[in-house]
């Protein structure tokens, strides 16, 4: 089956290396000619304007698009001015749901489908497969099926759900029809929710072993510091070794903390990161969704909350709080910062 | 290699079946003499008093116990009358790393070693293999490395940590000696608190998505109640088969995932389950360790009040807030709950 | 000076009631003839539809809505076809303040000035005053300045912050012009955000102190249930003497507190409340800005989020872990609800 | 009525002087001779040794202990060896409600009485008065009711709690005996609790107000950064004169707001303060007995936690984050930090 696939970053070029491993062929547009020529290199159809990229492909056409949101409103409208009745767009980003919901709108009455696909798997997904999310109409979806399922990855080796029919829809072949339009991104967006929290977890978790010898750290001692509880942390922990032991037999094994005790390999004490944690947007979103639907998600808004304050050297409600500290007690900041991490 | 277990509940057993496939031996005691006869008829050599099971160990004699926190002390107290300069004695359940080191303490004077070790795994060990995280003296962890090797997962065909030295200690096999007295439980509480974190982490994210319908219910239109925000969300979504397709290639991939989904399996909205989510002691710990070190933990603390909130139907708190409500703006409560769940 | 008022109910009534008792002049409307008849029997003039309640208004006609959010568009548009160039709008109810800037935008051509004004002060504002903060342009506002300063309470015994530089602004007047359109009511949501973080506050710390006897009731010793961890909190506490008694001098002294000690008063366990907490949305709106401005707001989230989880029963996400805990542990659920409050 | 001090720092200092202006005489000791002498020349009887300082006591004798709770222990148990039986030790600091169990048992089979007094006020109680939260037996606690009377700040101007009986205990007058040994300080670790609760819902709700313009200022427009939801926050608002209406009929008027609007005047940007945010214990044992009577206190436990985050730059939990992201998605951190603050 034929694809056309706007947008080669990472993501993108990769997903275009697997469905033609798969046999399909790739129609490929970038405003880098060099990403192009690399995919022409691979085997693909490239395209060096989008009008170009649009007349390579053959009816009923579909493009891919996998370009950052910023850009996705536009692209997505030229390539509506260039498309046909019949013709699909697949969004394959991260957009807002409300977007898509907005973009499949505006395109009905031109007769072009839109479909949105969550896309999950990182710089793994040309080996793994893409865990795919898809909203929009059953046509559409249906007629792509052969390219979702190739870009997923399969059954593969991951254990049958027990109890579960054979047979049963596409789900454990790692992509799934979630809905209307936008169910796709909806599911993605919590998704990057979880993602926020599971990492959380284990970040605090490792945190907490971290210090755990704090109590044989020097200890200030004045009215302005709290005693130590107990005074007998003392245990110095190798998180490198914590992590690996977890992947194995223990209940909180996953894919993530794979990530985690490959990540303290050759750096334990992990200082080739500063800690400043960015947020690309769904983890906000999932907190919206959960606020309008009344849902309560401390652990995912907590998170979120706690990436915004990697980024801050010192937020200004820690200041408005020491200000009335010293208005009620006389109480000045100490100096210096705990040297905890 | 020969051990004696003390406690045949369902860990204990299948950890003795675990070390007799392996060609150890086990000597076996519990108060229900039929649990004994269990084992016995599978080939443990049965005990019916604790004397007959510590006469029947060879020296060093090495006991493991596994039964409730509540009646290990007072267990560990009798071995240890009847155990010599020398001998071992293990506790694989739940205790309180604190509680470890006054037992090491306690026996250090009679020359019994005391080992810590905690033990993730659950009703699937027998198969897969229980994670250990040990706690200790050298010698003593040292001398029962076959035993920690047999109950542990071995390598198994998880893949192997990129950059990891080959034959770097013992993690990889899925047991760790974490350090001295009490290391073990300490890391296997921040384990179960990691475990908190991420199954809630699962389980607002799957909340939310069932309340992606949340605009298609009628709303009540008063003073009293927020209005939707947007008013589109209308989403019907199937969580079994989300949870299905997340296992393969996405980023939140993982082991409670795989039980997520097989929950849903013949049960889509989880109706055996009223929701009260017990907690058993480590999560709190954890906290408590947390607090402690000055460690902000707000993902794992949120996760152990979910459950102390899933056990009430109403905490006194929101009355407070009612109360206040009342006061100040005559609000009177709504009659109805929310019809969420 | 004349101001006509939409909307009699609680707040709007006394508002009027403020207003002529200072010998400002009031035409008065509501759907209900009911509410009109009481206020003309104060002094006001009535009117009995709209078209006459702004026949009755002198140019710069002065419209102040007080009407609840889900109707207030609707009002505002048939008083703009009703009303000329010059002529002013005040929201003094709850809205959105997005909803403002796209008023004050729409009037913008008709020559209708647009004023948001968030009113705080509850039932008690007749006899305190009410605390404005206000949003719009400059002329119309400073217009209506006699207006605003005599809802507002005034300096009246309340002392003069130290420092404060005598006759600055109308801030210690009791009502402020936060900025443009949506400042007054963006000001008031958060002030409402934070009175959710306050009412929380007390009220978590009031449940602590009701549940400083835990350890006098009995607790289960099983696998399921948490062992207390210290076993000596025997102390049963009077919350109304407490609330009481931090009335007068401690650091949290306040006027929330005041009313928490009146809800006491005659209803020591608070059983007329079942403890179902509303939010009007300000609340939500809170969170969303805090989450639109990447600023951390753990408290106030978890405020609102205690509200959510106060109108269920049990959530959906309980159960989710409930069905994990039962997966991996073969755990069953507690039958009884823990009987903490 | 006679009263002992030992301990002259601000606190106990005041205490002494509010005492003396109501006709009570006071012995005083510190270890500092200054700030005896300072109180000797107000009208104190000054002792230069704990030895001289008991003996100059009347029995039965009452020592009133103001110290850092660090070497309170010491102290009391060397005035202990001093004193008689039917004398009485006040320990008026912070100390850990356990403690005070201790000390009292401690001292009893010598027959003195132990009383905790959680003593709230900071540096305003000389002209406010202190609120006192007692515990201890009610024969001394009733013995001293005299000195409890003059320190606390009576019923003053504050109005009378609608409905409650007149005469009705001493709680209206800004004391309290809450219960037995611990009561005190428990009661005052909760206020306390609460008190870091409501400090840091007047901090985030500032926060969120003064980030209101954060669309005006440049944002970074690539896949690292969330785009902003709506585009539209661009209000600058005075934190000062917000505080500062806040006072007057809001809600949320309160003595805390008091101080606040007082650290605006003169600093508006609070830029004498850096955001380090001590914690002095109190806050940390509260959630300690939240976890141990499984009370959940989201909102006192944020709090707390963003105190811990205040005084790091970075927390290792966050590079944990970072190094996931790294690991998935070949995210690199971004170099600058945010400019929040």
């Amino acid at each position: 089956m034929q694809l056309g696939m706007v947008g080669l970053g990472r993501m993108g070029a990769n997903m275009v290396r697997r469905l033609m491993k798969a046999g399909h062929t790739c129609v490929v547009y970038d405003t880098n000619p060099d990403s192009v020529a690399e995919l022409v290199a691979d085997g693909a159809v490239g395209a060096s304007t989008l009008e170009e990229f649009v007349s390579k492909l053959e009816a009923p056409k579909a493009a891919w698009v996998m370009i950052p949101a910023a850009i996705t409103d536009k692209v997505i409208g030229q390539l509506a001015e260039l498309m046909d009745k019949g013709d699909i767009i697949i969004d394959g980003g991260n957009s807002y749901f409300r977007d898509d919901r907005r973009r499949a709108k505006e395109l009905e009455p031109k007769g072009i489908h839109y479909i949105d696909c969550g896309t999950s798997g990182g710089v793994w997904g040309l080996e793994r497969g893409y865990c795919l999310m898809i909203g929009g109409e059953d046509g559409p979806v249906q007629h792509l099926d052969p390219i979702f399922a190739t870009i997923a990855p399969g059954e593969g080796d991951i254990d049958k759900t027990p109890g579960r029919p054979d047979g049963k829809g596409t789900a454990q072949k790692g992509y799934l029809h979630c809905g209307k339009a936008g169910a796709g991104h909806f599911v993605k967006m919590v998704h990057n929710g979880i993602e926020y929290g599971i990492m959380a977890a284990y970040a605090e978790g490792l945190d907490i072993l971290k210090n755990a010898n704090c109590d044989t750290r020097a200890q200030e001692v004045d009215a302005e510091t709290a005693p130590s509880m107990h005074g007998d942390l003392d245990y110095d922990l190798d998180l490198g070794e914590i992590s690996e032991v977890w992947r194995r037999g223990s209940v909180i094994a996953s894919w993530l903390l794979d990530l985690t005790a490959a990540s303290f390999v050759g750096d334990p004490k992990l200082e080739k990161f500063a800690g400043r944690v960015s947020d690309s947007g769904e983890g906000r979103w999932t907190i919206e969704a959960a606020i309008d639907s009344a849902t309560p998600a401390s652990v995912l808004t907590s998170a979120l909350y706690s990436r915004f304050r990697s980024r801050e050297e010192h937020a200004f409600a820690d200041k408005v709080c020491s200000a009335m500290r010293y208005q009620f007690g006389g109480h000045l900041e100490k100096t210096g910062i705990t040297p905890m991490a």
